[in-house]
């Protein structure tokens, strides 16, 4: 993890354990991997019409919050954290690997900033 | 947030800032949230083909590891916090939010279990 | 249907007859209503690549023909009948009763062309 | 087209022209690319949660009538030929085409039915 502007490094351990506590709770336990991904693609659309909502040709509310996109946002990251529990995946490590990869793969595919540390070293 | 099984408390800081760290290295920087949503889009069904490859009707690699699993959820990850970053949203708030919308609305939803603390206190 | 345009009426059965007779040559026959949607799921995602790709910040190729564009559109409607035909469902009727649905509800949501016949029928 | 079973051709023209008939008659005409398919990602949400809630774990209703599911696909399939119309492409050829690739690609995929015409033939 890439931490020279001193940001907090990425630990998703949190959150993984939160949705277990409150799937743990139920007899029913975690979906099967298909039942997730429906529900997926349900927030999914959800999200999609509130953008299309907020910015879309005839977006009208510039002035409303936040705070039903962010809820949007927090479904859609709930149930793939249940994916992830659900398969045994630790989603920090995963989260890890896609920040390598990105940086092997697309550290030359957009144009980088002049004062980018980045700019000399990668 | 619950933690009562003594989980790390859920905490996005770390992943929203290492998604801001990645993207402020360019000059095109965030996208606009359509842009954002179509890129959501692809990386759910990236998804959704490799759940129907390991666990659909021909599914032929059960020894296959998880690694191939993880990197998609995380991509999906990366696209979901960049979209909270353009838009301001502190996902750890959101999250806290809607684990106590589910909390309020989802309790008898489902069959608690009978040793659920929350099955004599909620 | 409104054919005041002299237009074809819809007529789905010769698209659904086409799946029907291409699954039907194979054993394994129609997937089950979740497999279907991930494999819809997956076709859109291939949709939304090809839309950022092609109308995207770093779109490039607007000398491109429609061809592949066509192939992905075409890719979602095959799995959209296969899903239909599955269920039994005849879509020809389903396409009908929305567009009904869409004239009773939609009909002063936008701004109707001042030579629309609608205009003063509806 | 295989027409081998005496099946009505593919013939999409006129779900084309109905759904350009119904957005014709209003001044802001089309949608663009990315707003179409915000869209169809919302319609196709919906149906997931149609199939999470007829098939999933806590299915219930059996007996439910297959209207809201022919409903759901058939927005689907409007917002389909919605983009389609707005970039100019003619469904009946792509599907057509798609129908092409299909037999050229996936003929050995699945197993064939014995008393399949295609087994000799293809």
């Amino acid at each position: 993890m890439d931490t020279r502007d001193g940001g907090v490094p990425p630990d998703l351990r949190g959150v993984q354990e939160a949705v277990d506590a409150w799937i743990g709770q139920f007899e029913e336990g975690y979906w099967p991997p298909h039942v997730n991904l429906a529900r997926l693609t349900e927030e999914v659309g959800e999200l999609a019409r509130l953008i299309n909502h907020r910015f879309g040709p005839k977006a009208k509310k510039p002035e409303e919050d936040d705070q039903e996109l962010g809820e949007e946002l927090a479904d859609i990251l709930f149930v793939l954290v249940a994916i992830a529990n659900e398969q045994g995946i630790d989603l920090t490590e995963a989260f890890d690997g896609v920040l390598t990869k990105y940086r092997r793969r697309d550290s030359d595919r957009w144009e980088r900033k002049a004062d980018s540390p980045g700019g000399a070293e990668d």
